[in-house]
């Protein structure tokens, strides 16, 4: 099958970056079942190693509010052109790979009501029960303006916790380890003559959760002891979340128990968000879902 | 005695910064011995979460490079001026919180060759033997450019690994920890009548050393598994230092045994640096050595 692999999709996640290099030096380290194009997301973003220069490349395909003249405009408009000539309009699968500075360990991202990413998805998980399944789904039928978006069938790595701009052999042996877990489900989902529907376990993303501000806007309280490192741990009506800089522990005043994600993630700190809610949830793929 | 702490000389460092914003809100939480000045160093690249926006506020003070019309430029003048207005020619003391994404724990560094400071860091050492001490003593004839050269006395603290731009409990418990620390052997300190001579045992600071490059200029390496995490952990001859792209590894091919710091430091990659070379060393300081 035709696989598209792109690191360096926000320039300071040194770790897919490594390994698209690695593997354009070295095409022989990849299975040779697919085909493949290797592509550094944002190489100006990641030549100075930040996460973008004007706009997230990860939210600026079809997105409503980017400027022409932000820099990721025409980048996206780039890979797009990069992308379909190469794929010659012929279905094909993309993987798109992240790092957080959460403690999310290896994570896979579905954010496409897609059948056949599902059978990856679901395979994976069979093979190395640590990985976690997140489901960023609904955000698909607002028009998600995801990097994925270019391609029918897609997953996204997370592996963290990892600083932003680090060479980090952890990091990169897990993320490969896992990339190489979807690229033989690929392989084996793409030669079955029918794929059933399939209702996969995982954690539904939602929104996102402010840190505690002062009267100036600043943050005003860090991470709770307690709550720091816990990404997709069960958080009860209750639970601490926060620790305020005058000493008060801040409970989770919710009433739905949450497994949240992405908790202090440095990225996220810009908009001001402390983490990323999420729950439990079983989703049903079907072949009228599938977006291809 | 009069102490200035300084947090966010570097803007992406949000430890200092919670800390120093605490105890502007709450002065008490500090020990009643002291006049305190607290200041964040860099108010701008604290408010866009950046190291620094045009040179970096630690390499800023004297320097022969930084231009007139950089942002820090003037930002170091202005802090001189307020420092120096608040301070009245009296001996004060300079505590700057700083913090790394590598494995050095909680560690001081000593910039300066006197002797106020080491009986300082003496007392500090001796409290906590997990506090690592770092020399860099060796830039001070160079005419180092530190926030601590305003200072008669002074010590950065530096701990880690936390990431840049996010608010970790663990790593404001431990800061706040040391800086008490301190503050509790300056006080010792000052009240001596006489200062001996001391010898203290810390890791003298070196250069940095670079990651092995590719034709191109890039990155070729990430930091060795083995090597990754050892900060202050002894590196002999042959050790593993990086894994290079092409699955070689390349081992440190040194003479002298070292205990490097600072590795894989994500604030240092935009230099090409890995790690910074430093060894195990002794350091005499008597009352002529002292700068103030």
């Amino acid at each position: 099958m035709k696989v598209a692999i792109v690191g360096g999709t926000h320039g300071n996640e040194k770790t897919g970056i490594f390994l698209i290099r690695k593997f354009l030096e070295n095409p022989s380290l990849l299975p040779a079942e697919h085909q493949y194009k290797l592509l550094i997301g944002n190489p100006k973003a990641t030549e100075s190693h930040q996460r973008y220069l004007d706009f997230d490349l990860n939210r600026a395909f079809h997105s409503k509010v980017i400027l022409p003249t932000d820099y990721e405009f025409t980048r996206a408009q780039t890979l797009q052109k990069e992308v379909e000539s190469w794929s010659q309009d012929s279905p094909f699968f993309l993987v798109d790979l992240h790092t957080t500075t959460s403690n999310m360990g290896p994570s896979i991202v579905l954010s496409k009501k897609d059948l056949f990413s599902a059978h990856v998805a679901d395979l994976v998980l069979k093979q190395n029960p640590e990985t976690r399944l997140v489901f960023n789904t609904r955000s698909e039928s607002k028009g998600h303006c995801f990097v994925e978006s270019m391609a029918p069938h897609a997953l996204l790595i997370e592996v963290g916790p990892v600083s932003q701009n680090t060479f980090n052999p952890k990091a990169i042996e897990s993320t490969e380890t896992l990339l190489k877990q979807i690229l033989g489900a690929i392989d084996k989902v793409s030669h079955q003559n029918h794929l059933p529907p399939i209702t996969l376990s995982g954690y539904q993303e939602g929104g996102s959760e402010p840190f505690p501000k002062d009267s100036k806007g600043l943050v005003a309280a860090c991470i709770h002891p307690q709550f720091q490192g816990r990404d997709f741990q069960v958080l009860k009506p209750g639970d601490p979340l926060f620790l305020h800089r005058d000493g008060q522990t801040i409970a989770y005043d919710g009433k739905k128990e949450l497994h949240p994600i992405f908790i202090g993630e440095a990225a996220y700190l810009e908009a001001g968000a402390a983490y990323t809610r999420a729950w439990k949830a079983e989703e049903t793929f079907t072949d009228s879902s599938s977006g291809s």
